[in-house]
C-alpha cells in the first residue's frame, strides 16, 4: 500500500481506475443509511426502557417536598432533580433551573433573551449593538452557529486543537471589543473533535479580562459522563468562576438526551444564584412550570450520580466497538495512504476526519451519491464555512455494526477518489 | 337583606359593624388556600391517572409511520398526534405542529420569534416599528399581557362583551395603523368571563381589513373541549379566514394542559401550510424534536376526540358542583345586596365577579389578609391596570368542596366590607 503523495502522475490515475470501479461497485448495491446526525442507536435506547415503567397509575406522584408532580407549579425544578443535576455539575441545585426537552431548545431561549433583553448586568440589550458577536471555537457544533446566525451575531472562528480553544485568541479578542458577547464551549469530548479542555483552558476562561461586562461562557457539557474509553477530567467552571470574581460569566447546560431518549429527556441551566434569579424572572413570561412528571420519572430511575454513571458505562459498551471499527479502518485503509488524520476521541459522539484539503465537500457528496449521508461538509464551521474544506464528522453511533462496517467501507473509498482527484488536479 | 345602596349612611355604618366582626371572626380561623390560578383540583387529575400505564418497557414505541419515538427526529410531531389535534381543532394534519408542554411556551416562542425576525410575509421584525402594538381584549389571561409586555408592544385594551371583543373598535383599529400585530383571543369559554365568540365576531376577524399584511390572530383555543354545563358553538376560524382569503391571518394554540397533567402535556400550534413550512424552517434552530414519548403516550390514552370529549364529559362532572357552590353563593349573598354582578360561564375554568367600581383590589387584599389568595386584582388588564378596579377573576377548580365554600364566604364577606367602605367613603 503505498502513500498517495509519492505516487507518479501516471501511478495516480492507474490507482484512480481501481478507486473509481470500486466506488462504482458499491453505488451499485444501492445503501440506504444515515450518519449525519449523533443519534444513539437500539442498543443504547433499550438501556433506558425500563424507565417506562417507573411511574405508574400506582406511583406516589409527589416530590420530595410534597409538590404534586402532575398539576402547575414550580418554575425551577422539583427539588430531586435539581440535586440530581447539581450533583452531576458539580453546582449547587439553588444553582441549577431544570426544564424539559433538550439544551439546545434552553440554549436558544437564553440567546434569544440576551438578544433582546439582555442578561445580568447587561447595559442594554445584545441587539443594541452596532452587531454583537460570538465566538465559535471550531470545528465545533453546528446547531450552535445556527442560534447565533439566526440572531445575526457575527461569528469568529477560534482554532481548537486537543486543549481546546486557542486561548491567546480568545483573550486578545474579548479584552478589546465590547461587542463580543459570548463563546461556545462544548468543553468535555467537544462536538465533533473530542477534546477535552485543558485545565489551563478552563482557568483562563474564567479569568480572562473582558471588555464586555454582560460578557457569557456557552459551557454545553453535553458529553458530561460520555465516556468511551477513558472518563476524562474536567476542570469545574464554576468553582473557577467564582475564585476569580467572575461568578455570573458562565452558563452551563446539560441534558439526558444521550443518557435515555432523546426529545423525550430532562435539561438544565446552571449558573451562579444571581443569574438564576434573573433568569427566573424572565421565564416567568413563558412558562408556568416544565414537565415535572418526566422529571420525577428521571430521577426515580437513575436515583443518584452513580446510577447515571452504571448507564453511562453500558452505553459505553455499546459504542465502544463502533467506534474502534472505524478507527481500526482508518489505521488500515488510509493511514498508510497518507490521505488525511482523524481523531480517535476518548468520549462523546464523534470521530473527526481531516482530509486533504479541498476534499471534505466531495467525500461528503460521493458518499451521499452512494447512499450514505453524513453531516453536510462545513457543518462544523460558523456560516458552514470550512475554510480548508478539510473536516468531516463522523457519527458511528447509530447505525448497526455490520451497516456501520459498509459506511465506512465506502467512505474510505470516497476519501480516497477525493484525494486522488485532488492530487490529479495539481 | 336589603340592597345597600338603598341605605342610609346610618344604616350603613351599622351594617359595616356586623361585616366587619363577620370578616375579623373569619380572619382568626387562620385559613390558607390559594384560589389564584385555574389549577385543576385532585380528583381532575386522578381522571389521567391510567395514562401513566399506556407506555412501558414492553409498549410498541414506534408511531404508525415507523418512527422510533425514542430518539431524535420528526419536528411537526407524529402523525397521530397531528391527526388528533387536527381533528380536535377542525384543521388539516398538515396544518399542525405538535410540540410538548404547555401552549403558553410556544405563544411565547411565536411572539418572540415574530419580534425578532417577523412573520411569513412581514416587510420587516415586528420590533423593528417605531412601537409594535397588540389588541388585548379585557377582561383577558394576565399571562398573555405579559408575553406582550416582555416585548414593549404597546397594548391596546378592547372591551369584551358576551360575544367577544368589540369588533367596531378592533376594525377600526387595524385598518389604520400597520404598527398593530397582533391580538389576543380566547374565543371559547374565554379567560376569565367564560365568553364564546359569536359566529359573527369570529366572521369579523377573518374578513376585516388590516393595514399591517403580516397583522395575526393569535388564536389561544385553551378551552376548545372544557364544557361545564354546555358545549358552546364556535365557528371554525381557519375555515372562515379561508373562504375570506386570509388563510395566513390565524395562530391557533392549544394543548392538553387542563385534559390531563398540566406542564407535561402536549401543546400545538395550527396555521395554514404556508406558515407552518415558515414556523418549521425557524424552530429548526431551536429543537431537533420535541417529546414524541410523551405525544404517544396521549394519543394511545385518547384513542382519537372521542376519547378527549369522555375525559372532558368527566371533567365537568367534577367541576360543575364547584361553579354552582360559588355561583348559588353569590345569588343569595350578594345579588340581594346589589354589590356586584357575575358571569357564570358554560365552560372554561373561571367564573368574573364585577365589584361595585373602586372595591376589586380591596377585596383581594382582604381576602389575602384572611388566608385567601385570589388572583391579583388588575391581571385581567394589560400592565395590570384594571381601569375600573372592579373585575376578580375567581378559579374555583383546586380547592376541595369544603374549602370552596368557607373560601367563598370569605369572598362574599369582603365584597360587602369593601363595597361598604366605598359606599361610606362617597
Amino acid at each position: 500500500m503505498k502513500n498517495y503523495t509519492t505516487l507518479t502522475k501516471a501511478e495516480l490515475q492507474e490507482e484512480l481506475k481501481v478507486v473509481q470501479a470500486a466506488y462504482d461497485e458499491f453505488k451499485a448495491r444501492g445503501l440506504k443509511l444515515d450518519m449525519s446526525r449523533g443519534k444513539p442507536g437500539e442498543e443504547q435506547l433499550r438501556l433506558s426502557l425500563p424507565m417506562l415503567d417507573v411511574l405508574t397509575s400506582e406511583s406516589v406522584l409527589q416530590a420530595e417536598d410534597g409538590t404534586d408532580c402532575r398539576n402547575y407549579g414550580v418554575l425551577d425544578g422539583i427539588p430531586e432533580a435539581k440535586k440530581l443535576f447539581a450533583d452531576l455539575l458539580g453546582v449547587s441545585p439553588k444553582e441549577v433551573i431544570v426544564e424539559g426537552m433538550s439544551s439546545l431548545t434552553i440554549m436558544f431561549d437564553t440567546v434569544s433573551k440576551a438578544y433582546t433583553h439582555g442578561v445580568l448586568g447587561s447595559k442594554k440589550p445584545w441587539m443594541a449593538y452596532d452587531r454583537p458577536k460570538f465566538l465559535c471555537p471550531v470545528p465545533g457544533y453546528d446547531r450552535h452557529f445556527n442560534i447565533t446566525e439566526f440572531y445575526n451575531f457575527e461569528m469568529i472562528n477560534i482554532p481548537m486543537d486537543e486543549n481546546g480553544p486557542d486561548m491567546d485568541m480568545v483573550e486578545k479578542l474579548v479584552a478589546e471589543d465590547e461587542a463580543i458577547k459570548g463563546i461556545w464551549c462544548v468543553p468535555k469530548y467537544s462536538n465533533p473533535t473530542g477534546s477535552t479542555y485543558s485545565d489551563e483552558v478552563v482557568r483562563r476562561l474564567a479569568n480572562m479580562k473582558t471588555a464586555a461586562e454582560d460578557f457569557r461562557i456557552f459551557w454545553d457539557n453535553a458529553y458530561a459522563v460520555h465516556y468511551i474509553y477513558q472518563n476524562d477530567p474536567l476542570l469545574n467552571i464554576m468553582d473557577e468562576c467564582k475564585k476569580a470574581g467572575n461568578a455570573d460569566r458562565v452558563f452551563i447546560f446539560a441534558s439526558t438526551s444521550k443518557i435515555t431518549f432523546p426529545g423525550s429527556g430532562v435539561a438544565v441551566i446552571a449558573a451562579s444564584e444571581d443569574n438564576i434569579a434573573f433568569i427566573k424572572k424572565q421565564i416567568a413570561n413563558q412558562a408556568i412550570s416544565w414537565d415535572k412528571m418526566n422529571m420525577l420519572r428521571h430521577v426515580r430511575f437513575f436515583k443518584n450520580v452513580d446510577g447515571i454513571l452504571e448507564q453511562m458505562a453500558k452505553h459505553a459498551e455499546v459504542l465502544r466497538p463502533r467506534f474502534n471499527a472505524v478507527v481500526d479502518a482508518f489505521e488500515r485503509e488510509l493511514g498508510p495512504r497518507g490521505v488525511g488524520t482523524w481523531i480517535k476521541p476518548n468520549g462523546g459522539y464523534f470521530i473527526t476526519y481531516f482530509t486533504m484539503d479541498g476534499c471534505a465537500k466531495r467525500v461528503v457528496s460521493l458518499c451521499k451519491d452512494a447512499g450514505v449521508v453524513l453531516t453536510g461538509a462545513g457543518a462544523t464551521h460558523p456560516y458552514k464555512k470550512d475554510p480548508k474544506d478539510n473536516t468531516i464528522r463522523i457519527a458511528p453511533s447509530f447505525p448497526t455494526t455490520e451497516e456501520l462496517s459498509l459506511a465506512v467501507e465506502l467512505f474510505n473509498i470516497c476519501v480516497r477518489l477525493a484525494s486522488l482527484e485532488v492530487l490529479l488536479a495539481n
